[in-house]
C-alpha cells in the first residue's frame, strides 16, 4: 500500500484553504448595522461597532499569518500521510474556534474572560502549528533540498509567540488592556524585524 | 463519448472539499455569546454553551473522519463517471444535514428527538458512504494496484459503525445518555484500535 | 495577446465549485430549531420545518443537477476566454439567488409570489446555462472530439425544462399546488428517462 | 532558499477564489423575508427589500469584475513570493469589507454615511489592486511574453475608477443620489467602451 503514503499535499491544502477562507470571511458578517431611524445616532452606532471591527481586523491578520506559513510549510512537504492529515485537522479545529473568540471579545471587550479565551484559542492554534511542524521535521517529510535547521530556528522562535499568547490569556485577569497590547505585539513581530535579516523565513 | 467516462476525480474532490469545509466551519457560528451586562453571569452563559460546544466538537470529529476516508478513497479511484458523481452528491446531502442535527442537539440536548435525528443523520451519511464504496468496488474504478480485499474488509467493519449509529438513534427513546455514550464510541473506534494493525486502512 | 484566449478552465471551475458549494450548504442553516421548553411541542416544531426542508431538498437537487451538467460541459471545453467568464458569472448570479427563493417559499409556502419567484429564479438559471452552452458551441470552444450534435440535442431538450419553469412561475397565480407538482417534474426528468438512451448526455 | 521564491500561484489563486466566492454568495443571505401573515403585505415586504437587492447586485458585479481581473493578472504571473502573498491578502481584506458596506447601504440607503463607507471600501479595494499590479510590474513577475505597456495602460485607466470611487464617497455628504449614479458608472465603464478597442484588457 505504498502509494497511500505518497498522497500529494494538494487536497489537504485545498481543504485548509477552504476552511481558512470561510473562517476569515464569515467573521465579517458579524459587522452589521440595523436600520437606524434618525440620522443623529449613526456615528454612535458605528462607534459601537469599533471593538468588533478591531477584533475582526486582528483575527484577520493572525489567520493570514498562519495561512502564509501554512502555505510555505506545505510547499516544502514532499507528500502527506494519514497522521499529517490529522495534525492538520487538529490545527484547523483551533483555527475554526477563532470566530467564537473574535465574537466574544468584540461584543464584550472589557470582560477578562473574553481576552482569556481569545488568547487561549490563538495559543492552541500556534501550539498545534508547532506540533505539525515538529511532526514534519521528525518524519523527513520535507523536500531534501530544504534546510531543516531553518525550520528548527523557526520552531524556537515560535515559542516566543506561544509564550506571549499564554501570557496575554492569563494577564487578562489582572488587566485586559495589557492583553490588548500583547495581541498587537505578535502580528507586529512578523512584520517589523524581518527587514533586518532578509533570508530568514518567519512562521507562526 | 469515451472521455466522458474518463473524467478525473479532481473536480468532485474539490466540490466535496468545499462543501465539507463549509459544513465544518459554519457550525462554529452557532457558538455565540450576546452582550453580557454584568460580570457575574459570564460563566453561566459560557456553561450554557457547553452542550452546543460538545455537539460541535463531535460533529467536527465525525466529519473529519469522513473527510479523511473520502480523501483516501478518491485517491485510489482511477476516474469518475456520472453515477459516481451522484453517489457523491447523495453522501454530501446527508453530510449537509449534520449542522441541522448539531444545532438541534446543541440547543435541546435532553430531548430524545434531538439524539434521534443526530444519530439518524450520521447513520444515513455512513450508509451513503458505504453505498459509494460498494459502487466503486463493483465497477472497477479503483487503481489496479489497490487491493480490493482491504476495501471489502473496511466495508464490513463499517457495518459496525452503521449499527452503532442506528442503535444510538433508537436507544434515545429510552435514554439520551446511552445515545451520548454511543456517539463517543464511533470516533473512538477510528483512533484507538488502529495501533494494533498498522497496515489496515480505516474508513467510516 | 494570444495566451489570454488560451486560459485553462481550471479557475472558473474552482470558482463555480466554491460558489455552488456555498449556496448548497449555507441553505441548510435556515433549518434551525429554537430551544423548545416542553417536550410536547417538539413534533409540531419539526412539522413547521417541513416546507423549509422540502424546498431545501428540491433546491439541493436542482443545484446538484446544474453542477453535474456544469462539470460535464466544462470538462469538454478546450479553454476559456473573457466572454465565457462573464457567461459563467451570469449563471452564478442566478444560482446565487436560489437561497432567496428557497427561503421565501420555505417560510411562506402558500403565497403564490413565493412560487412565482422560486420558479422564475430557476428559469433564469436554466436560461443562463443555455446561453452559456450556446456561446460554447458557436465559438468552437469544445474539444474537437466532442460531437456538437449531442450538445444541440441537449439544448433543445433544455427548452422543455425552461418552459416548465416558466409555466410553474405563472401557474402559481392560479394554484401554488400545480407549481409544486411542476417543481418536482424537472428533477424527475433528469433521472427517469436516461435509462433508455444511455449514450445521451443530459443537461439542464 | 531559491524555490521559496518560485512557489506557483495556484494556492493564492485558490485561496482568493474561496474568499471571493464566499463574499459574493453569503451576501445573498441578507435577502430574507420573514413569515408574512396576510397576503396583502407581500409586495410591500418585497419592495422594502429593493435597496438591499440593488446594493447586492452592484456589489456582485463589482466583485465579479475584480475576480475577472484577478484571474487575468494571475494567469500572467510567473510565480509568487512572500510579498505578493501579502499584497493579495491586503486586497482580500478590503474585498472582505464589501458585505459590511453592502449591508449598511442596503438597510439605510439614504444615510450619506452608508454611501460614504460603500464608496470608500471600493476605493480601498481598487487601490490595493493597483498596488498589487504595480508590485508585479516592478518586480518582473509577469511572464516574459506579456507586454508590460498594456499593464501600465490599465493601471493608468484604473486611476479614473479610483477617482470616481473617491468622488462617490465624498459627494454623498452633499447628495447620496449623485453617489448612486457614480456607483453605476464604474461597472458600466468595464462593459461599454471595450467594444471599440478589442485588444485592450480592462482591469479595475
Amino acid at each position: 500500500m505504498n502509494n497511500i503514503n505518497q498522497i500529494p499535499t494538494s487536497r489537504i491544502e485545498a481543504f485548509s484553504d477552504g476552511i481558512i477562507a470561510i473562517i476569515i470571511t464569515v467573521m465579517v458578517f458579524d459587522l452589521k448595522l440595523q436600520e437606524i431611524p434618525t440620522d443623529k445616532t449613526v456615528w454612535s452606532e458605528l462607534i459601537k461597532l469599533t471593538p468588533k471591527f478591531i477584533s475582526y481586523a486582528i483575527s484577520f491578520l493572525m489567520l493570514s499569518i498562519m495561512w502564509v506559513n501554512h502555505h510555505q510549510l506545505f510547499h516544502q512537504i514532499k507528500h502527506t500521510d494519514r497522521k499529517l492529515l490529522w495534525y492538520s485537522i487538529h490545527l484547523l479545529f483551533w483555527m475554526s474556534a477563532v470566530p467564537f473568540g473574535t465574537n466574544f471579545i468584540g461584543v464584550n471587550p472589557l470582560l477578562w474572560q473574553a481576552s482569556f479565551f481569545y488568547g487561549f484559542i490563538f495559543f492552541m492554534s500556534a501550539l498545534s502549528f508547532t506540533t505539525l511542524r515538529n511532526y514534519v521535521i521528525k518524519n523527513n517529510l520535507l523536500h531534501d533540498s530544504i534546510n531543516k535547521q531553518s525550520h528548527i530556528k523557526i520552531r524556537n522562535k515560535n515559542r516566543v509567540a506561544l509564550c506571549i499568547y499564554l501570557l496575554a490569556s492569563f494577564v487578562s485577569i489582572v488587566s485586559v488592556y495589557i492583553s490588548f497590547v500583547l495581541f498587537f505585539i505578535v502580528p507586529a513581530m512578523y512584520f517589523i524585524p524581518e527587514k533586518i535579516t532578509h533570508s530568514n523565513i518567519n512562521t507562526l
